[in-house]
């Protein structure tokens, strides 16, 4: 058997119809080097979906890899329920100065989708702990994306039919999608009508990623904070996706004046290394929680790998990385580039309905009526063309590492215009 | 400030009441070596609790740091959505030479409760895709925990103030607590009552292990199976805590005669290194995902980091150390001496109301009528003699890595007597 047969006969992969997996293109990946994977057969590909839009820096990171050797040698992990860890530490403090949050304190997990679960419970028990009754629901958007879990799939749209799990699902109230141009202001009006329902409202700051790169205005979203200000809502940002230069700024909510309650963080906070979540509290969100030993007012919530000492270790070393290369002044000039080079050379093609761009989170939406595997096909001729990229639906994403050159970033623009000709030939 | 007071500034602990963080003696971890976890003092500890049941052949094991640097060599991560990554292929292959599942396909994630998500969400999908309506609740036990996300929390049972989360919930039905000698029987005979409704059957097997080592007759399970499979209803198997050696075999549904349709596993899978979750579904209930590309017989289910490179690097070696230092035996052995040692000088103790053991997952439950702090007074005195323990409630764990040697288990039980004389004098 060869490594496709090998890998389809015992892993399963998320989001992916195995009965096809073999006939899409994969890759075994085997080796990275830069912003490039090499698979099996030591062929060559240039990461243009971030290994799932976590990677930012790039593959083998000279740096990364020596801050998680240097924690190999202390200790790889040790608990947080009920005891610390100095790296854990350090990275807290060290988030602690870049979050949009007020008098910010970390819980970590390792999903991201067990961040949101932990907002979405801290927001909820924030409540009860207070005294306050009936603040048991949330107000999410249309189309948004949280995570899988039946908490985050419970706040999130229904996409990726969703649907069928509506039974295991708790009810939300639903502002509209990014996709409708009033969504921020309905939203503000439901904040203020459904007050006394309300723990949270939970939403995506500046784009809806996994919808397609649906973009909101981003002066929009102080209106909904001073709504929920205003009706003493709690406000949640979830940049899984958006968090750690992906948008441009540090963090979205920065770009559209937020300072949520709770922030939800994850995928690029280790630079796409290992896996780590983290949400983040406010200082009168955690007040809330105080109490006596063992009383009923403690958060009951932790998992095993929260706060793993070598994922911490990456992710400190990452946050300085950040700064000292000047990540973000790249992610802004790589995206003016990637806009105008997707306006000239894909924008005109007759199957293109739409090109959505924010930072270095992109979106090429097809016309898929008469194809719905159009946008499929578009990427694995993509691949074969030695551009690693995936479509969602009618979308073809494309979330270069946050390092990405000028020169890369042409070369996926042309490949991407010379496959969808051949998709579409 | 000291590190303690830098920690509880900025770290969100779980499960852990922040407003006494301080006073119930946390070690704040800065390296570990073997079984000894050393702090920010230079202080050393044995750990008794294996960093919450993950850490099985202890810390820095000089195999595993080797594993994780010759993976760091070649890549940390690649998604796992729609590709594949060689050292994950390889490690899925030996997993499944051993797991008691059916030709087993692995769906991996993170957090442990991601991987119980994911078995409850693919129990659900399969009857769904089967065009067998109705099926959509669960059997689940009283006093389980599978998690703390929404879905697990859902088929878990009351403890840790969970019934505040209730408007959150899916509901369940629920089988008596492993405390009730008839849980089993009563559960087959609600399998046979309830068949039309049930998508699955959740259990953990052997031992209810977040509920204080609530241990049920292992020759039990046989008839819950049996009953699963006329009636059937799915069985999922939640190895997160019992996997990987802790109860004296490779995984605990060997000692019941189960062979689940879908088996969770979790921590102890990187030998307490690295996140890792997984989800083990036969062929059966694989192959009713089966389908047309973009179809909705799909699972839409995936975390960005699931099937992480390094911790697949790590989890394949200690599969292989298991075998070649002998492990099993060893937890055997120590399992006795532990048995029989705190027969000695710890059950004789008039604070003791029971102690409960199987392989190394050991709780000694304290009567806590005069004093609801003193399993949690037994546990500070304990690690301010050096060794790092943890209370459940009225339980003190004894959860000691699987390599423990015969005097450091003799160690743990002469310093749970004299720090329960302590506590109680």
């Amino acid at each position: 058997m060869n490594w496709v047969e090998r890998d389809a006969a015992v892993v399963w992969h998320g989001f992916t119809q195995m009965a096809c997996y073999a006939d899409n293109a994969p890759i075994v990946v085997e080796r990275g080097v830069g912003r490039e994977l090499i698979d099996t057969e030591g062929r060559r590909y240039l990461d243009a979906i971030s290994s799932l839009w976590v990677t930012t820096l790039g593959h083998c990171v000279p740096e990364l890899d020596e801050a998680l050797r240097a924690q190999l040698d202390r200790v790889a992990h040790s608990t947080l329920l009920g005891n610390g860890n100095r790296i854990v530490i350090e990275l807290a403090e060290a988030l602690s100065r870049v979050v949009p949050v007020d008098r910010p304190h970390f819980l970590f997990a390792s999903d991201g989708a067990s961040g949101v679960e932990q907002a979405l419970k801290i927001a909820f028990q924030f409540w009860v702990n207070r005294g306050v009754a009936g603040r048991n629901t949330y107000l999410a958007f249309g189309d948004a994306y949280h995570g899988d879990t039946i908490g985050s799939l419970s706040v999130g749209g229904s996409g990726f039919g969703t649907a069928i799990f509506d039974p295991l699902r708790f009810e939300v109230l639903r502002a509209p999608s990014f996709s409708n141009p009033d969504a921020l202001k309905v939203a503000a009006a439901m904040v203020r009508e459904h007050r006394a329902r309300l723990a949270a409202v939970v939403v995506e700051p500046l784009v809806q990623g996994a919808a397609g790169m649906l973009i909101a205005t981003s002066t929009e979203f102080a209106a909904l904070q001073a709504a929920c200000r205003a009706a003493d809502v709690l406000l949640i940002c979830d940049e899984v996706a958006t968090g750690f230069g992906r948008t441009g700024t540090l963090f979205a909510s920065e770009q559209c004046g937020l300072s949520p309650d709770i922030l939800c963080l994850g995928k690029g906070i280790t630079g796409g290394y290992l896996p780590m979540s983290a949400t983040v509290a406010s200082q009168r969100v955690f007040d809330a929680f105080l109490g006596a030993d063992l009383s009923e007012a403690t958060l009951y919530h932790g998992h095993s790998y929260g706060g793993n000492a070598l994922a911490a270790a990456v992710a400190l070393r990452h946050l300085e990385l950040l700064h000292s290369m000047n990540v973000l002044a790249n992610v802004r000039a790589r995206s003016s580039q990637l806009r105008a080079l997707l306006d000239t050379h894909v924008r005109p093609k007759v199957a293109v309905k739409d090109i959505r761009l924010v930072g270095l989170m992109g979106a090429v939406e097809l016309d898929t009526r008469t194809d719905a595997r159009l946008a499929r096909r578009t990427c694995i001729a993509m691949v074969r063309r030695g551009v690693l990229c995936r479509s969602m639906g009618p979308v073809v994403t494309v979330v270069p590492p946050l390092t990405t050159t000028a020169d890369e970033i042409e070369r996926i623009v042309l490949t991407l215009a010379a496959a969808l000709d051949e998709a579409t030939s």
